[in-house]
């Protein structure tokens, strides 16, 4: 630490070009060390899991979809019953970054947040009790959670558990600013980093900085104007009925915001130069000039990361008398 | 070969404890070597490719789910606005196999097949130019259509064309079964072998044969009784209006029949035992032993073979153009 700053004494002034993690207000996201790599591979197992769903087709993945961004690049998500979910569906990518899960923050962590989706009616429809027998009834997967967690019975203590270790790993390091921070001056162009002082300087940093660029403070949608919008949700008040929480949402993370659209929490805007513009109307009193706006695009698209490579796990077969068979056929003992 | 046949005159007779392919009415499957990776890994990209339906949240994988058994494990598939499909959705592994696609063979192969569900109404409900008009706005389908195809527009053709070479992969070697017909005597249980015999001795051999263990002719469903169901699907005679082929459907493949519940062109039977019997009755006029049928059922537990290890693609995202943004910004050029 001490070293990277008195490098940056060496540096001339306005010497804009390299920077290093201890002197900004956004952080290099580092790739993650698996510590319990059997947790990981039953949770992956769990994310794709679509006998976590009511109807057997709806896992974790269909919203947070690891092919493309972690999420759905829709609006609402459409679960159970082709029914429109209330609010956009955030990216899991770099989840853990966040001071607690769900737009209005009422889960902790992600352990708790995956407990939700699985019984909301809108999504999963289904319930815990019915999630842990169905697992439970699966004889790979009561090897899996012994190995794992050693004996007592499935629940959904574990299940979630594991779910949000398999999540924590979903980082996505290496994007050209993660270089830049580094200290790779060529990485950026001038550009992007004329955006970077941008955002800096016209005030976007206060709310988007940390490691995940946002996804560390709840703050009101519209301090200075209003927004505008056909979503229900009050947001923060939703969970502390505090009349200051109206509308109060947690930052969402800037990370890979490029592959994310459309963006808020209403999905309502698919433009990533008109989000910039609606932010530093609503939430800073701005009206941007159409280069400053094109720089701060510029800036955002280099904190795309490496998205993770995921080996599609292998979903264990559910055993004969979990099927809605008859009692006509009787087997023979083996 | 020769020698295979010449071990076979050494084998005491009715020593059925290990055999080989050429000798089986069985063949082994064996593993796939790629020759075009480029086509494949595009193939896998649209296979997984969700924007090749009109919601944006329907992939092949979604009925063909390569996390499961290549299917949904539905009686029939849940498609757009929850519409219930007309017939279960066949495995996709191993359909490289099958002399043609679909239940009812309507179409010729692979590269067919894959042109059908993204434009039917209760699956992607899509159509082939507005496919192709999104594919051919993200620039990097743009370039690796280049790269696979050379010149020319991307078009519907290499679409499925592609997604066909990547489903050819989908296959399932090393199954018990195969090693045993490659000569590991010791893979199988006894009571394995004699489902064997059981299999061949009783006929159904005489449908399910060849590598796919079936997949290569087209049967009546019903050959003895009717079997009843309330599907409406007359099989063969809606693609040959032939009053011969009312009823008569591709046999499908027994191969990972333990992981493909529910079972027949209507998924209405889930338990293995119980179709092994309902296809002696109606197919064969038999009427099994609780041993034969446990014998069978043991027997075809072991044509489970290895499911392929897919690496998920990252799929590219929209460009900005594509998005339903209004044009209150215009962003400078770069």
């Amino acid at each position: 630490m001490k070293s990277f700053l008195f490098l940056s004494l060496l540096l001339p002034a306005g010497g804009f070009t390299a920077s290093s993690w201890a002197q900004e207000p956004i952080q290099v996201i580092e790739p993650v060390s698996i510590k319990n790599a059997a947790k990981v591979e039953l949770g992956k197992k769990l994310f794709f899991e679509p006998r976590l769903s009511k109807s057997g087709i709806i896992s974790c993945n269909s919203c947070h979809n690891l092919a493309s961004s972690g999420t759905d690049n829709l609006p609402t998500s459409i679960g159970h019953g082709w029914a429109e979910g209330p609010i956009n569906s955030p990216t899991v990518f770099n989840a853990g970054y966040n001071l607690a899960q769900f737009w209005d923050g009422r889960a902790a962590d992600l352990k708790e947040q995956a407990a939700g989706p699985i019984v909301a009616e809108k999504e999963m429809a289904s319930s815990h009790d019915i999630v842990v027998k169905t697992l439970a009834g699966i004889p790979q997967y009561q090897a899996e959670f012994m190995a794992v967690y050693g004996g007592g019975n499935i629940n959904i203590d574990k299940v979630t558990d594991a779910i949000a270790a398999f999540e924590a790993t979903l980082v996505t390091p290496n994007s050209d600013f993660d270089l830049w921070l580094k200290g790779d001056g060529d990485v950026l162009s001038a550009k992007q980093i004329r955006g970077y002082q941008t955002f800096k300087e016209i005030g976007c940093i206060a709310c988007h900085n940390g490691p995940a660029v946002g996804g560390n403070s709840y703050q009101k949608m519209g301090v200075v104007k209003p927004y505008l919008t056909k979503n229900t949700s009050l947001g923060r008040y939703q969970v502390t009925s505090r009349a200051a929480d109206k509308n109060v949402f947690k930052v969402p993370t800037l990370r890979n915001i490029e592959l994310t659209a459309p963006y808020f929490h209403d999905g309502a805007v698919w433009e990533l130069g008109e989000a910039v513009n609606v932010m530093a109307s609503i939430q800073l009193g701005r009206t941007l000039t159409v280069q400053q706006t094109s720089d701060i695009v510029a800036f955002l698209k280099s904190l795309t990361g490496e998205r993770p490579q995921i080996l599609l796990p292998l979903l264990p077969p559910s055993p004969e008398m979990m099927f809605k068979g008859t009692d006509e056929v009787r087997l023979a003992d083996e």
